[in-house]
Parts: structure tokens; sequence; C-alpha cells
């Protein structure tokens, strides 16, 4: 894997060190709109894709062979830690959720801290396969739900507008929550290296429903939890990308993190202005970011132009990794998703008409 | 109604006048939480509960009789403009939705712009019951909701968590969306002025949904429109409070928007630090908010503190309207909410322990 280590944009992007062009990759972005996930889904269940490496690579791969992306996300489920915990997963028509959601502090004392190898193992066979396909092209990025979102899973059993059960636990009981979310982040922890040692070469911690808290619950709920993981991480070896959706109120926290922790790079969603992130991570780590996925429906002309823009109002920051907001929605069409990937590899920051 | 705009906490805190205590009040107030709602609701439909003036006044005053609440909201739903403009709402076990959202540009053009009086005059005869209820006790606040949010309802049809349908029309169609949403500004600025002729003594616009908006967008399609309702109110003679939710990121576009439209208050949602909406807004409006309404469920001596440090937080801003960062949820004890209201009643900024 030396190779790619020395001509990946993507890994150089995350450096912050001179490369030719910016690395794009989308958020979810082998998935239902494309024909062979599709194809693979008619005749596989969802957790049963989730746990054939076989399937989840080919799966995983479909994106770098359709669009030529800077990297690829290994196919899986952030629900897979919570499962091996003790959590029984189900798959329905609204997406996977729990059987059956916490309810009690015996519950929480229930959970197990899982051995990531023995007992989530496919995850590491899916990484393995995914290298064998992408041999070297593109780096592989390893991934896991930070310990909020995925305590709100444990608890609500489903996404949810609300957040009701975990947002009542956490002030009716915020020992109880405290007890939960630790196991979460020491299983988190664990995961991760053990993908970084099946050869993931990058690592995305995502806390999709940070933003939905309080401001002083954020701190201690939300950032707290993502700090004791990338610390964790610290000295695996890979970069780390920091996502917590709907957190621009306190990105001024969020880039003190990333000081004290060193992570190497920040994804910020389509709410904050790309000048802010730079004013205010910028010099720190890369950022990544931050198309809105809805916009992957505008007509290709505008689609092109819109991402011009977001190339432009990043020229200078070595640091930029293109993607988007959040993740690829699933009627988005192929095509335009193609133009993205050409924008963004043909842009050169040196040769714009300034 | 005289007597009261000289006593009033609420009006004096809004002008930002000095005045001997904060006042306080809770959105979403008047709901399931409460037992004389419960029993209304047991034998009355929701949207009939809305359109009967006496049942809807009997469930307004209901938090003033109960807990002396410093102001009553009246009782109502946000999608009555969007009735009265041709769509149909249901009321289902998930709240009320659109019967047929709307799908083309032709659905678009044939709403209609409504008389507020002749089409919607069952809110303003709630108002005049209320305030017969009220008595000049307390200031009776009327509501809208923004543009933007209702524009998701009658797209998506019923409440969303990724609002699909109005953004891929905000990239896909704009000029299809700013079609709609000038038809709803324009409704709502006519339904908003025929609450004040009604009896209404203060205004709040709801745009519940805006903070889901990509940052270009939260400008064209969130802020512009709230713009242009609080615009088309200047002059009106009442007090216009803007709750745009999750929309922290966006404080200072806020602040200008006040400034320039000289909107008496902004009421922030929980993830807000009190100290940065001081820092951004304050001189400028009066700030309500923003207790998360979770906090309602911590133990009792817990809420007292945390209400007790979030008057503090305020301490010397003369605009502080307490309240919460979003709606009371169905199952928050009613005790409470009581002693919410008593430690802010009684507390004094003169004689705090410094």
């Amino acid at each position: 894997m030396s190779r790619i280590t020395e001509t990946s944009p993507l890994l150089a992007a995350l450096a912050r060190k001179p490369h030719e062009r910016t690395p794009v990759w989308f958020m979810r972005q082998a998935g239902r709109y494309l024909p062979g996930y599709q194809a693979v889904r008619a005749k596989t269940e969802f957790l049963t894709l989730c746990k054939t490496p076989e399937l989840a690579a080919e799966v995983t791969v479909e994106p770098l062979e359709t669009f030529g992306v800077d990297a690829v996300i290994i196919f899986s489920d952030i629900l897979v830690p919570l499962e091996a915990m003790g959590l029984e997963v189900v798959f329905g028509d609204r997406g996977p959720s729990m059987g059956d959601p916490l309810r009690t502090r015996a519950d929480i004392d229930r959970l197990r801290i899982p051995d990531p190898v023995a007992e989530t193992g496919f995850v590491m066979d899916v990484i393995r396969a995914v290298q064998d396909r992408v041999a070297g092209r593109v780096p592989v990025i390893g991934f896991a739900g930070a310990p909020w979102t995925l305590a709100c899973y444990a608890l609500e059993g489903s996404p949810s507008r609300t957040f009701a059960a975990a947002k009542q636990m956490l002030y009716r009981a915020p020992g109880d929550l405290h007890a939960l979310m630790e196991k979460i982040a020491d299983t988190v922890t664990a995961y991760l290296r053990a993908q970084v040692e099946a050869g993931a070469q990058v690592l995305q911690l995502f806390d999709s429903w940070g933003g939905m808290l309080a401001h002083e619950a954020f701190h201690e709920f939300s950032l707290a939890y993502c700090r004791r993981i990338l610390e964790g991480l610290d000295g695996c070896g890979v970069p780390r990308i920091l996502f917590i959706k709907g957190a621009g109120t306190h990105l001024e926290s969020i880039a003190k993190l990333v000081r004290e922790t060193g992570t190497e790079c920040v994804a910020i969603d389509d709410g904050i202005p790309p000048a802010r992130a730079r004013q205010v991570l910028g010099g720190h780590c890369a950022i990544q970011g931050n198309l809105p996925p809805e916009a992957l429906f505008a007509p290709v002309e505008d689609l092109r132009r819109r991402t011009r823009e977001l190339l432009e109002a990043f020229r200078g920051e070595p640091g930029h990794v293109f993607n988007l907001g959040h993740g690829i929605t699933p009627p988005t069409p192929i095509p335009h998703v193609r133009a993205v990937v050409e924008e963004v590899q043909a842009w050169r920051a040196g040769s714009a008409s300034e």
C-alpha cells in the first residue's frame, strides 16, 4: 500500500500537503442510487450484505468503477457495533433499527464491550476484500457512528425526529446515559483500531445527530465522546475525519477539539459557509465538504457551476476534500454524480480565471 | 387593553424597557401534557378544536390558569393558512398532514391567497374569545408558520426527517418553489395582520425547519421570506418574535435582518449558548429562550438550578423573555413546569448573590 500513500490526492489533502488536484468522494456513495447495488440487494437482505465480505466489497468498489472517485468507503451499517454489544438489530422498510431498545440501567449494564475481531470480524474481512479489489488505486476509508448517534439508536429504536427518549434520559438520568456512552465509546475505539489493522487507510467518525443537542449537552455528550475516540485513535497511523452534523453553531469548539487531538480533518455539513469553515478551521486541519446532496438534482449545468463555485471557495486551502454536506439520497441521477466528479477532477487551483 | 400594555413584563421585555422581573411563557404551552386539554380532545377532533373558538380559547388559557404564565398563545395549527389556500389538511395519529401534497407547478398555480377574515375567521374568533377570558391579565400572542416551514408541509405532506421533496424542488425547479413561497408569504402576512386586528398583542413567526437548509438556500428560502413577512408587518403596532430553529450558524445574518426590519425579538433554540446570543443580538432586540424542553424531565431541584443559571446568563439584558428552546413535549410533568414558572417569577436581577 506504499504506492497509494505517495500518489493519493485524498491522503495528500488530509495531510495538507501540496498536491495536483482536489480529491472527491461522496458520503453514502455506495448505495441505492447505483444499479449494481440494486442488483445485489434484489437477492440479498441488507444485514446479510453487510456480513458477506465479497458482496459488501463489490458494492463498496462500484463508485470507484463507475465514477473514478478518489476513495472508497466500506459498505457497512453504523449499527454493527451495537449488535456486537448485545442489542438486536432488525432491518425493516424504513432501514435498520433496534429490535429491543434500551429502557433501563440494567439494560445498559448488560451490554458488553465486544472484541472487534472476534465479534465483528466480517467488517475486517470486508476491508481486506475491498483492498484486494481496489489494488492500491485509491485509499479505503473505514468508519463508525459516534457514541451520541449510536446511543440515540440504542434508546430510540429507530431514527427519530425528536430523539425524545435519548434526550429525556440525558436530563432524567445523565449518569445512566454516560454509562452507556462510555461503553459505546470504548467499543467504537477498538472497532476503528481493528479496521486500521485490517487495512483501512482513513477513518471517519459520524455523529449524525450531534446537532440535535442543546449547547451544554452537545459538549458533554457529543463532543466529549468524539474526543475520547479521537484520542483513543491517536497514533493509529491513519488520518481521522470527524463529521458532526448540524453543529455549525459549535464550530469553534470543534476547532479546539481538533487542535488538541491533532485530528486531521473535519467534515462540514451544508449549513456551514465555506468561508466560515476556512476562518475557524483553516490551518488546523483539512476540511471536507460541503455540496448539498440535493444539489445533485439541479440541472447539470447549474450543478457544474455550483461545483466550481465550491472549489473556488476553497482555493488556496491545501486540505480541501470535495464531498457532500451529508449522504447521497436514493433517487440521485447517476449522470449528475459523474458530472461533479468530472468537474472536481478537471479543476486546477493554478489554472483558474482569476 | 391599555392596562396590560403598562404592566405586562412580556411587553416591557419585548420593548427592552426596565421592568421588575423576567417574563415567562412556553412554546406549545397549551397541549397534550395538560389535563384540561386532554379532556377537551377526548371529545373533540384536533381540527374541530382549532375551529371551535370557545374550545380553542379554553385550551389557550389553561396554562395561564394553571401556572400563571406571563402570556397566552392562541391554540391553533400552523397548517390553517395552507388549508385556506386550497390544500387539504387531515389529522392522523402522527399529527396534522396534507391530504394531497403539491407535486407540480400547476398545483402551485392553483393555490389561492385567501382573505384571512373571510376564510380563516375562526382564528380571529379564537383571539376574541381568548381576550374575553384573559380580561387583560396578560398579552395574547398570535402566530403563524414561516413560508419555508409551510412549504415543507405542502410539498412533503407530513413532517419529514429529510425534507427530500422540498429540497429537491429547491434545486430542480427553484422558480416553482419561489412561486409557492411568495404565495405563502403573502397569505401569512395578511393572516398575521388580521390576528392583530382581532386583538393579538404580540406575533411570533415560526420557521421550525429553516435550519435544515444549506447555507445559501437558508438565505434565499428561509431568511428572505421571513424578511418579507416582517417587513409586511411593519407598523402593525405589535412586537414581532422571529423563531428560526436550528439556525445558530446564521445568527449574524438573523441579527442583520432584525436590525434592518426593526424586529423586536428573536427566539433562540437550545443549541445557541446565551452568551453568543447576547453578543450577536444584544442591544438590537429582545431575546427569547432557551431552556431545552427535555430539561423539564430533570429532577426538580436540578431543573430549578438550570432555570436560575439561564436567568443569570441573561442578567442585565432587559429584553430577556424566558422560554424553551422549542415546544413542550407531551409527557412533560406538570409540577416541573410549575417549578420553572415559580423560579423565573421569583428571580430578581437586582437581588442575586453576586
